[in-house]
């Protein structure tokens, strides 16, 4: 079991940046990495569309043999966190939970911000997660537009610091002195995040925060691998494996140079026009 | 001038981690990467020797044209940065005020713990750096074996978490809630050192706060590239490259395929045993 390889799961090229840092933290560890690149975005899809493909693809990544499965995608945490857990017999780990922990070790006046996707902001993933928590006051605000300067490698302009402005502007207002960034796109944003939040604003990156609870449950549960074997890092995407690994090297570096397909994902929702037409919202 | 690269300096693969978080934050800026692995460790060197290999090298550096200087290395952060200050024209970031500002705004309690090597535990620069934080209580504890296991790859084991509980036992004593990563090779030790320190310590990084110091930078100076040209990264080494490579690649990923000789550093002090031998401690 230890040698087997740490599974991995997103809609697309976020999760890489929680991959990355469970190969920083964990260098003799494999990975299997999965994308259901065929039915990206998540964000749009209802709930249980969501969960249909999710849960799809996570089955067919269990069955490559995993020993542990990551969810490195806040749209799909909150929706398949439970089905997870009870369908799998490996430790099942989310970006929500995590990052929440260290927001409320880190906030220092109870204030915390939370940036996302529209699809996250929308679950009251966060707002649920904050809880047991209930003298933070929580600012979550829905920051579609920073994917996509993710993808297109702009991280530096006027254009794009005036939308993590507007962005940000009720975080600022709040006062919040500890920012989430909850989406796994959003740590290639730092720079930017930072220089608009200013010094006095703790960011708390979800992917980093999920990797060290991997290390945890690796450690405690005598999952770690013994470093005997060479690591094999495996990428497979559910769609266009091309697009994958093009944009994929942005957030990994240029070790993806290759993208399996899945055989699964693409199959199910692609050919079926009609019922991804009458489920998906506009 | 925003087309030249952004220039960064250590005296190994340390500042690696640095340079990383700047590729991240900035994908169009190009780099210049030396390493003065001909003179390294820097650690058990006097201030004025230390001081000699450091600007010869960045001399070097500087010549070779950037727009920006990165001392990417803790240990000749404080040796160094007056005379790289007044020496050339760009404009010089390094790695301990970062650290430290963004250390007292995380910690709640105002206690803070560092862990660095002997030499920067020894020269006192955090202390020096918290002068303007009186309230904050410093517990600085030189941690040098972290080093061998970032260099080996050996990032969970018994016995590695065995060390690290030892180096942070003062830290956890003083009952500190933010912990400075004073050397640039510890980002990799992110897992081992959050699961000792547990959930309640913040970790700053110097290298991720010394990123967001380099966007700032060149976003308020207008130094950032126009992202028109293919950005270059370009690696050099005093000393052996081929070592440089192999190390290199676990710091950066597999991105340094070529590392060039630097014609600097080793021609100093490689050929004159006597005066390293007279100089350095035991």
């Amino acid at each position: 079991m230890p040698d087997t390889s740490i599974g991995i799961f997103d809609s697309g090229v976020g999760g890489l940046t929680v991959a990355r840092a469970i190969i920083d933290q964990l260098p003799h560890e494999s990975i299997t990495y999965v994308a259901d690149t065929a039915n990206q975005p998540y964000g749009p899809k209802s709930i249980p569309e969501l969960r249909a493909c999710a849960l799809e693809v996570m089955d067919h990544l269990v069955d490559l043999g995993v020993k542990m499965l990551v969810i490195a995608c806040n749209s799909a945490s909150s929706a398949v966190l439970r089905d997870a857990r009870e369908r799998y017999d490996v430790p099942v780990v989310e970006v929500i939970h995590p990052a929440t922990r260290r927001a409320v070790r880190a906030t220092r006046n109870g204030r915390v911000g939370v940036i996302a996707t529209q699809a996250t902001i929308g679950s009251l993933a966060y707002h649920d997660a904050f809880t047991a928590a209930p003298d933070v006051q929580l600012t979550a605000v829905a920051a579609p537009r920073l994917v996509e300067y993710v993808e297109r490698g702009e991280t530096m302009s006027d254009e794009l610091i005036d939308v993590v402005r507007d962005y940000l502007a009720p975080v600022r207002a709040a006062g919040c002195d500890t920012l989430i960034l909850g989406c796994t796109h959003y740590p290639l944003l730092t720079g930017a995040i930072a220089y608009v939040a200013g010094e006095e604003v703790t960011l708390v990156s979800s992917a980093d925060e999920t990797a060290k609870d991997v290390y945890r449950i690796l450690h405690d549960r005598d999952l770690a691998s013994g470093g005997g074997a060479t690591p094999r890092h495996r990428f497979l995407a559910t769609g266009d494996s091309q697009l994958f690994a093009r944009l994929g090297r942005r957030f990994l570096g240029p070790e993806i140079d290759a993208v399996e397909v899945a055989p699964v994902g693409g199959t199910t929702f692609n050919g079926d026009a009609g019922r991804r037409n009458e489920k998906e919202p506009t």
